[in-house]
């Protein structure tokens, strides 16, 4: 039977989970669940910032982000650098057994270990009122690697850290990454 | 071995998979994948629609829309209003196998057959460059079944339609949604 909730952010909390990255800008790195692709052209993502992090602070000066996509084998590096704040940890990188080296196209660090790496340059930001904030990155350098799969990566929702599920229907990963 | 691409869309291509909804705003009902909570406070959500589709043009007269959640069940549902538009079908639920009624707060109707439905009024349009304009919908009811599982529900990404995968950590869902 379906029921009317009277607390509305009950909405939000029965969300089916998404992808979860991590967000890099500086010397930066920090976990986030608010992302999404923007547009397919030009191809950009959003990322969604609660304000009072030192991640919001450092895409507010320096314009730019990396989206770096973690697989489910790197929950524990996930779960330290969401543990941490950059404020006042400034070797997260090293507490959470990753590495990283400057983008190509960004002076931010991206990821090492992270199979994807989308360097973002911030083209908007929405700055409408509520908890997050977020910036719309045009994608202007990608790294792939070639035994990505998306099968690997790792889902978050309301405390639940899952694997990505079976294929119910389409190509497998292998025909798509090659 | 990484390898940089020199196509920025496959970027956008490489991404995990998102949650896939109804959305459905007056008569109409669509598929999208491209869709994220917005806000925690106020509970608030967003939709990416592309300007072509009768959606968008629904939305932007009567400035509210319903996210409902379908289950992994529903795939030919999603399918069959995924294949079809509005604006020359305006059968789309029976060809569909759904039932509709009106919202409680929105004149649009919800889906029935869906376990969640979020009815929303439109509060702000992102309406920079791009392939998708996203609507912000402060969430004004909530209607979620009591046997509702986020396990259940339905991913997309890249013509792969999915399971939700296995919970690798936090709470069951019978201990959340109860």
């Amino acid at each position: 039977m379906k029921k009317t909730h009277n607390e509305l952010i009950d909405g939000i909390k029965a969300l089916p989970p998404f992808p979860v990255v991590f967000v890099t800008v500086g010397k930066n790195i920090m976990v986030a669940g608010a992302f999404h692709f923007f547009s397919y052209n030009p191809p950009s993502v959003m990322v969604g910032i609660k304000p009072e992090k030192y991640t919001y602070e450092l895409i507010k000066s320096m314009k730019e982000f990396a989206i770096n996509i973690p697989s489910k084998e790197q929950l524990d590096s996930i779960k330290i650098c969401g543990s941490l704040s950059g404020r006042k940890e400034d070797n997260k990188y090293e507490r959470a057994g990753l590495t990283h080296k400057q983008g190509n196209k960004i002076n931010s660090y991206i990821v090492n270990e992270c199979s994807v790496n989308l360097e973002c340059e911030v083209v908007h930001e929405i700055d409408f009122d509520g908890s997050h904030k977020w910036f719309i990155g045009e994608i202007k350098q990608v790294h792939v690697d070639e035994n990505y799969r998306r099968s690997d990566t790792l889902m978050f929702w309301l405390g639940q850290f899952r694997e990505v599920g079976a294929l119910i229907e389409g190509r497998k990963d292998e025909d798509i990454f090659l």
